[in-house]
């Protein structure tokens, strides 16, 4: 492998666009985080809301700055699609404090997992059947239709307040094997779709390989994500087999697993892309392991099959 | 609940439509599940190669015929999709074995599973890492794009063989979770654009709600799909979680789960569909239960659920 030109403050030129998302080292704490991808040679962070508010927005943002990064992005808002009046009020009002700390950490992006059915647990609740109608009734709880229908509608609840703030609602489209659990947003285009009444500054969307590298019609809602300038965020990992026990924490390092990451980066790249690189790994594996040999893995895999392409 | 209507050889009027595809009884001999699909009052039956093999094609025409039964598809033709001359040339040979199987069974619709990845193991193999390619190069075990060019080019090899027969090529896409390792068709509409150069009675599409529930583009392409004509299966299972360990083995009995079959089957309905109702389930617990109790809970969710809208 070529040397490794180093810039300024232990930055490498190599990673200069790759981030390491807090989730990727879930055990540690968000200065624990800054500070193993600032040794790494990285430029950026995304964080998690939980490791920001164990500080607080505004201390976090010091944090992170302290190590000379900026913050690709803030994970998580969303969990919009309940039809309780109730509890879609907190859900706004959660959004709005997510939009805030977005606001006082510096990074322009927040984003979205809209949510899933109503009929389903909320996640880490376990199983739990809904009831059905009655033969021949209208399903409220099951139906998909009308639960995207209110994530549109809160979005455009939402957007002004992003607006104001200067933060952009990223959404999230996640794999169908979500779509029950945890968003009913499914595919990029759904997502585009979503976006289109709004400025490209105020909604756009995340393209991350683990949820869209299966679609036959990524290529095309690629592009036109980047004509409309939307795309907010690339976020790369792999989808190995077998699947985990809980498939949300199935993800594996770029390289181990199946995805075309040639393709998709090249498809990124052609769109116009110039932002982040995200490393989002939800696996027990990698979380087990120190966070000094997860940020070599993620700077080896990006150099290898992900920064040729981008 | 309204008595049901007898009709002669002890078919139930309201489970007309109702087929028992073998996957559901998978310890059953084909003339053990076509007994129990006949004594629950059933008139189809849906079979696997395995079960169809065991007896050898003609026989086991003979075996449906005695218990009245009509063959609504056979399963399964596909695995088409390996870069490799001399295996892709004895997976079409394959092929055409089950498309002069399903001629014989009296059967116009041959289930298509068309595989996955050449990076992937093969079902049943286990995990098996594929090396990656060289840095910057092509790597054609993980080229989904190739991958589905390569289906299209043996779909186009089978189907005069398949219509010489009077058998319809029926391409099943399967939920995205799957495109690794089972099969790159991932969506209704990315069926019905392999399909569509061919004739529908030559080249259709599977509807299965497992596979298909979650895609926000499905009642357009539902509808697409009729008005083409080519509808050649509409199974039905439900999505429930947690997934299974094998997530292939994850289904539900209809209204176990998180599929919306009101709308879904009134999509299918209004496309003018009026063929059978199949209801294949892979799940372990189903396949513990005596076959008697998974026909009547199947009836009894069939007239919950499905009848109503259908």
């Amino acid at each position: 492998m070529a040397p490794v030109a180093q810039a300024a403050h232990g930055r490498r030129a190599d990673l200069a666009r790759l981030s390491l998302n807090t989730a990727t080292t879930k055990h540690l704490t968000l200065a624990e985080a800054a500070a193993a991808a600032a040794a790494a040679g990285l430029s950026a962070i995304g964080v998690w809301r939980d490791r920001v508010q164990e500080v607080g927005a505004d201390q976090a943002a010091r944090v992170v700055a302290d190590h000379g990064l900026r913050v690709s992005s803030l994970c998580r808002g969303g969990f919009l699609t309940t039809p309780d009046p109730d509890a879609a009020g907190a859900a706004l009002e959660d959004n709005r404090l997510a939009v805030r700390e977005a606001a006082a950490l510096g990074t322009h992006e927040l984003i979205m997992v809209v949510g899933g059915l109503p009929a389903c647990p909320a996640p880490g609740a376990g199983a739990r059947p809904y009831p059905s109608a009655d033969p021949g009734a209208a399903d409220p709880a099951r139906d998909l239709v009308a639960t995207r229908r209110r994530v549109a509608d809160r979005i455009a609840e939402l957007a002004p307040y992003a607006a104001e703030h200067g933060v952009r609602l990223a959404l999230e489209p996640l794999h169908p094997m979500f779509a029950a659990d945890r968003a009913v947003l499914s595919t990029l285009g759904q997502a585009l779709d979503l976006a289109a009444p709004f400025d490209p500054d105020v909604v756009g969307v995340v393209v991350d390989t683990y949820h869209v590298w299966w679609d036959p019609d990524l290529a095309r809602q690629v592009a036109r994500a980047g004509a409309e300038g939307r795309i907010a965020s690339y976020q790369v990992c792999d989808w190995v087999l077998p699947l985990a026990a809980e498939p949300l924490n199935s993800r594996g390092h770029v390289g181990d697993g199946y995805v075309d990451f040639a393709t998709v980066t090249r498809w990124v790249r052609d769109a116009g892309y110039t932002g982040d690189v995200e490393v989002e790994i939800f696996h027990e594996d990698v979380w087990a392991t120190p966070a000094d040999r997860t940020l070599a893995t993620m700077a080896e895999r990006h150099v290898r099959h992900v920064l040729p392409h981008l």
